[in-house]
């Protein structure tokens, strides 16, 4: 019986690696730089080296290791095939069959990195007890991760639970960075907050402690919690269009619970009570019980992820 | 090896009956009458006598029997617990063990109506070759059923897929039936299309062969292919609301195929010159690659998805 899983989260800039019992307990956290030149061929060979060096170091033999799990920037469909990750220069890559041959055989599996976050928060962080589940990333961008029956929801191109880019407002005359108009990330991202913050400051002439200093999300869910009567209107805004865009999703997925997480999340509670509202008002009645908390794993959900997709 | 499968679709007046062979042939279909008095106390010890009636009348062995599968009008849950069929007379019940048990111990599986149709159209229908695919279904309301990886997507309590009611309208004043403003089913479903029509006559003064006989979505779209210019409006508006819809149902699922089925349906392909402007305009470019097509099963869907979902 094998014991140790390791879980990879492969980043622009640095891997995440993770060394873990089958319990999930985590023994060992580190990163190596990603090397993204030559079309990030040396990506996979720095991570089975990586690998393998820890299993020496540790007196690890290779039939003690369940396998590997890898989570990619990118669209990774259920035969583990990536379709293009641009920040690691990959075209086409067949992950799961190249880092097995790397590894000498060892079972590998392969998902999109915010899909693999989701399957971590699941099972270590903000979502454990639940196997039908969606996590929302708050970050630069807005991710998603859409969890059915304790599995990750790949879709067909391995584009499943791109939630940051569906549609929520008509009027929109920015473009997303995706090239559509009115996409969820417009207005619930760390940038879509600021952007919404900008517009509020410009058309109103409210007095505000946004007008001094710098303006990020940060400061907007700071100020409403210091009662900033303009940072409040902004905060509205946000979860009004964060709460309709979960409401569709509800009514589409039926999930029990919807874990936040990314720098957003970082204000805690009190987005709750922004998005509830309009949540409350645009999801269908039998989906409507499905419930917030936050993700705990922060940037560890990744490798937690990776490392249960082998479970 | 058993070979055969009975298939029911109950509906609130008529309990639609097949018997298949485990290749998805039908061998017979017939229909025996829901009797919902007594909260549907009935419904199935009839279809248990119904299919032990069928079994003698053709000499078939319980042990050929590979089971029985039942679609209803209410939210089932993986367990096949059915969360109140109000069409029915239902509140909770176990479907699966009080069938099971009224059948001597066969095989039983149960699932919501919807969602059972959309497996039969992936097996022998409009969605034949795919594994990931939502159907949608355009009637005197709009259902939705969504399979991945070949299975049923039931959600946490059986709600999945309600797709009728996801948010498409900020500015709607009138209540949809479940209560929201702004829901799908408001512009896409027959009611809804006749509901746009009515409204676009009254707000324009433009000639339309509409403005004599009656107002439906059959004559509005009978209109739209002689060309009629205020049908061909509200047909865009139709299209507009539902390719959003569907444009955000593919960014969270990302499915190789929409199959379109229902009453409205029966105008035909010209339903997808409608719906794609506005999907192609709103769904994440990694989804965006979904086809559509019509359902072809029309209402013995049911039947088959049931039967389905023994195998």
């Amino acid at each position: 019986m094998a014991n140790y899983i390791f879980g990879v989260d492969v980043g622009g800039t640095t891997v995440k690696m993770g060394l873990f019992d089958k319990d999930g307990n985590v023994m060992e956290k580190w990163e190596i730089p990603t090397r993204t030149e030559n079309h990030g061929e040396n990506i996979l060979p720095d991570i089975a080296d990586s690998i393998q060096g820890k299993m020496s170091e540790k007196g690890i033999a290779k039939d003690n290791v369940i396998g590997v799990g890898v989570g990619v920037p990118g669209p990774v469909d259920r035969d583990g095939i990536v379709h293009r990750a641009v920040n690691l220069g990959w075209a086409e890559l067949d992950l799961k069959k190249e880092l097995t041959t790397l590894l000498g055989g060892m079972r590998v599996e392969g998902g999109n990195d915010a899909n693999v976050a989701a399957l971590g928060e699941m099972w270590k962080g903000g979502g454990q007890g639940h196997q039908n589940l969606v996590a929302v990333t708050l970050g630069t961008g807005v991710g998603g991760g859409i969890i059915i029956n304790g599995e990750i929801m790949t879709g067909a191109t391995g584009a499943g639970g791109e939630i940051g880019h569906i549609h929520v407002e008509d009027e929109e005359t920015e473009a997303c960075g995706c090239g559509n108009f009115g996409c969820l990330e417009e207005y619930a991202s760390a940038t879509g907050i600021t952007r919404l913050a900008n517009r509020a400051l410009k058309a109103s002439d409210k007095a505000s402690v946004l007008r001094s200093g710098e303006v990020s999300a940060k400061t907007v869910f700071d100020a409403v919690k210091a009662g900033d009567e303009l940072a409040i209107e902004i905060a509205q805004q946000f979860g009004d269009y964060l709460g309709k865009g979960l409401g569709v999703i509800a009514g589409i997925i039926n999930p029990e619970i919807f874990v936040i997480g990314g720098g957003v999340s970082k204000a805690g509670e009190v987005l709750f009570d922004y998005i509830k509202p309009s949540f409350e008002k645009t999801a269908f009645h039998g989906s409507r019980g499905a419930i917030f908390a936050l993700a705990t794993l922060g940037n560890d959900a990744g490798i937690y992820g990776a490392a249960r997709m082998l479970l």
